[in-house]
């Protein structure tokens, strides 16, 4: 029997001595392990905060004690401590659990996280709130992993500050972002490292923090003994500890970013594997590899994600000052584009779906409002089977219903191509690009759509009564409905619109002459979108109109298949639909 | 002659003696005063930053180098020196020269800017780009105000500060944001201007940045000395001035906050005049403080714009600790509610419609996701005559096509207090209401409505033909779009929808049997509006719907009736597109 098979709930770890706790440690790595190689995920973040995770619950009492996991991808072990463990050692379970906070899953999780630098704000309102009550207990936030240097992450902190009572805000700096830390704050955090937390310059005092440092992050002596000075303080805490990154899996420990998150099977191979197969990333990424060298102001931005947006090490070498990782500062990155453009450099930014939430008024002040010609490309804008708090359905309302903004939808490879150096090459407007998603798709023609002429839609297939609006990824279902109606005798129009921000009213308007039934296809949340504008363009004539897209829900790991039946995203469902229209 | 009347572009500014200067900076404060009594605007600011301006324009070399203004509303002593001064010394060309930076009006202003926190992370595009192109000039942001507790100000930081080359960051430290400042940061401004800026413990140095401090950043000379010697610096450099916000008027000087920003005839007046006729802030402030007496829980809640939202000094003092103002710092504000909601206490967030959009990603990832049941009260949701930067019509395609959150959109002052008092009393939802704008109407019977049940619309008086669904502000104008029709001989339909973010479907689906026209009107932008989501439910129906609303734009200073007529939000406009679907 392991210790970690007697643990289930943090009252258990309470009983260990630290020896067992240190077998505990290498019992939960295990765990983390087994995990990930069957169902991938974080791996990095979690291998790190083990001790501190387990020196957290001996010391704290959750849930009367309140835990803010920052990100919450270093939960792993914090679940395995809270009655979670199965998700984790028994590959049948996994999926049960998910890879983030969840108070749905366990009292010992305070909130839905899955963006960062979000704690140390969250939890001075939950310190607050107990203040209010009368109440008397520890609020712990725990923030690391380059959430730092996130706007949110320091309002928190310049509030957190001021509190007057207790909240205990766990730095776990692991040196280390998901690529490397970005700015000049971590220069702050080395040498509070390198100086044992003595130096008297030091960013957390500045606010007035109490401050701790735990050089051995790693070390549950240690760290048990610092929580136990800190716990019940009554003034707002910060306890920076040094952990090392992907501790116990050497792979992980060497190569920091690459180990930070990580696809199944991790262990059954040998090494990382990389494809070589073109994929939308390889496509940006030699794009801007080509143009760069053409143009000395082509610079590649990306706000601390540089992996999913495909600029790996061998790009950003290639670029060198044409290159810059923000950081997590999505805010910055956009007001950063913004200005490059505005005075004559090529900012290409590019950014996840998810994210690009994070910069609504940069996108409208800094950017729109200034018509500052700068490029982004929203990566994984698509409806999926992904943790609520990374979904891409959200991102066309978002940009779209912004002034001054050109928001394109490209189909294929061509059109992406055309799109991007149209993009890059203009000085009228900031265009936003929504890079395809999935497999890439070639229309083995070359695009010579000139896109500085806003707004024009393609009739790609002529025919009459239905016509088809198909956007970015879903003109393919239109091509499989028009497919589909064609069986049933009908001679459907497909239209490729490109643009999601503007309407084509010459021929809307066109349409109007031989059909009857206009639908919109667009691989997002319908709320707010690009078909409602549709509907409204034909609100006063006789064209019924039918918008197919998502819900506006988040939805939590939702297999594709489901959401697809229940949004009516299938050729069969949408036919069904049309044909009550007729 | 005037000093001021010799000075036309920056280049004269630098022909002058100190002395000259000092009567200059006395010229500028009247012209300040001048524009403010005559078409009010900011004050304090202005005045606090007239030496800086003129030693900047002294020492540097615009618009060769480039200045970011933050805010912007510090902007009034650079205009006049840049071409501009007849925007304030005379009346009738006040209106012809805007309060914020616009690049349409001179090219000494380099960006257009109204929000707060921008100005270092625009500067640090600014510098890259001039690196990028190999050119060589001065960067120089300005900030100040408060605007260093933003996030995106701490994230440009972050990142100016590793930028490797020439930026200067000029710190207008006048010991105020709009209120007083909050947050540990500014006990670390205090602690450096008490040192005369040689305390160790430096907010600027921990990124890295060479510092300066001018204790007396009123003094020209000793600006001027200061400015000279940083400028071509090669490194990222913070020169901290401390200034005094409304210097050289006395009532400004001593009451900061009400001198921050001022209606005209401020110099006609003997006092600060209060009035005491109600309002909507008032309504708000009156239910708060008799909310807080029956429920400790109960917290007010500003970010740093406490004047706009009625929270005045009688009401902060009232509620004491249950009164935060988290200084500007919009997404901890969302966080801080969301969190405070969650653990049991009942936040009131007032937030202006145009600052909400700092905090898309809080109001869906920390808020809506973990629906926490905090009540968010948006004022200024409205199309109005205002500065391009400072607009209302976009907050309900922001808010409303996020999940889970509940929009309301009262149409009086009954409506308000029964929602308000619904939002603080349901553990549900997330609660916005948006405030009514204007002059407080009365139905003069009390609202019995269960807003527990979501999306039921109202008929308030029935018809047939047409029915005008008027949303909050514009149901009002609904009314008299049904009179001006009944003048037609149509006895219109009319409807309440209180609800911003739901159809109510029921309703809606019976109006079929005897309208042919639903004509939404909504105070904001069409674009992901609210209109467009009732022009989707009637797609696939015979029903004709028309939505009125605003234009997806940017628009500056423009009269309400200009915008009316073009928007078609008269009564007599939109009666008249009425009949053309009749």
């Amino acid at each position: 029997m392991t210790i970690l098979d007697k643990i289930n709930s943090p009252q258990d770890v309470k009983e260990l001595t630290v020896e067992e706790m240190e077998t505990l440690a290498s019992e939960i790595r295990n765990g983390i392990l087994t995990r990930v190689n069957a169902i991938g995920g974080h791996l990095g973040p979690d291998l790190g905060i083990v001790e501190a995770t387990i020196a957290l619950h001996k010391v704290f009492n959750s849930p009367v004690d309140k835990f803010v996991f920052d990100v919450s991808h270093q939960c792993y072990p914090h679940k395995m401590l809270t009655g979670r463990k199965a998700g984790f050692t028994n590959p049948l379970e996994n999926l049960e659990i998910s890879g983030y906070f969840n108070p749905e899953e366990s009292e010992h999780d305070t909130f839905i996280i899955g963006h960062t630098s979000t704690s140390v704000s969250l939890a001075t309102g939950v310190a607050k709130a107990r203040d209010l009550k009368g109440e008397n207990y520890n609020v712990i936030a725990l923030i690391g992993d380059g959430s730092l240097s996130g706007g949110e992450a320091f309002e928190g902190l310049n509030n957190a500050s001021v509190l007057g009572s207790n909240i205990i805000i766990i730095v776990n700096d692991n040196e280390m972002s998901i690529a490397k830390n970005q700015g000049g704050l971590y220069e702050n955090l080395n040498l509070l490292r390198e100086t044992n937390g003595k130096a008297e310059l030091n960013y957390f005092k500045t606010f007035g923090f109490d401050y701790y440092y735990v050089e051995n992050g790693n070390d549950i002596e240690d760290l048990i003994e610092v929580f136990e000075s800190v716990k019940d303080t009554n003034k707002p805490t910060v306890v920076h500890i040094h952990t090392l990154k992907g501790k116990g899996y050497k792979p992980a420990e060497i190569n920091k970013e690459w180990g930070h998150w990580s696809l199944p099977h991790i262990l059954d191979e040998k090494s990382e594997t990389s494809s070589q197969s073109e994929d939308y990333n390889t496509i940006t990424t030699n794009y801007i590899l080509e143009k760069q060298k053409q143009d000395k102001t082509v610079i590649a931005i990306t706000p601390a994600t540089p992996g999913a947006t495909g600029f790996g090490q061998d790009f950003r070498d290639a670029l060198g000052k044409n290159y810059t990782d923000v950081g997590i500062a999505e805010e910055h990155a956009v007001a950063y584009s913004s200005a490059l453009a505005k005075n004559g450099a090529k900012p290409i930014l590019a950014i996840i779906s998810s994210f690009i939430q994070r910069t609504y008024d940069q996108l409208s002040q800094d950017l729109a409002l200034n018509n500052s010609p700068a490029t982004i490309l929203v990566n994984w804008g698509t409806i999926m089977e992904m943790d609520v708090t990374h979904l891409g359905s959200f991102d066309i309302p978002l940009i779209s219903n912004i002034p001054n903004i050109v928001y394109l939808a490209p189909t294929c490879k061509e059109e992406y191509l055309k799109m991007l150096d149209y993009a890059v090459e203009q000085t009228e407007h900031p265009v936003v690009i929504r890079v395809p998603y999935g497999e890439v798709i070639s229309s083995n023609k070359k695009d010579e759509t000139d896109y500085s002429v806003l707004n024009k839609y393609e009739i790609t297939e002529n025919g009459s009564e239905v016509a088809i609006i198909g956007l970015g990824n879903f003109y393919h279902l239109g091509k499989k409905v028009k497919e589909v109606l064609k069986a049933e005798n009908i001679n459907a129009t497909l239209i490729n619109p490109k643009f999601i921000t503007g309407i084509d009213e010459e021929l809307l308007n066109k349409l109007k002459e031989n059909h009857k039934l206009v639908i919109t296809l667009e691989d997002g949340c319908l709320d707010g979108g690009f078909g409602e504008k549709i509907s409204r363009f034909y609100g006063n004539s006789d064209m019924k109109v039918l918008n197919f897209g998502g819900d506006k829900e988040f939805t939590d790991r939702v297999p594709l298949k489901v959401l697809y039946e229940k949004y009516h995203l299938t050729p069969e469902l949408i036919v069904a639909d049309c044909k009550k229209c007729l």
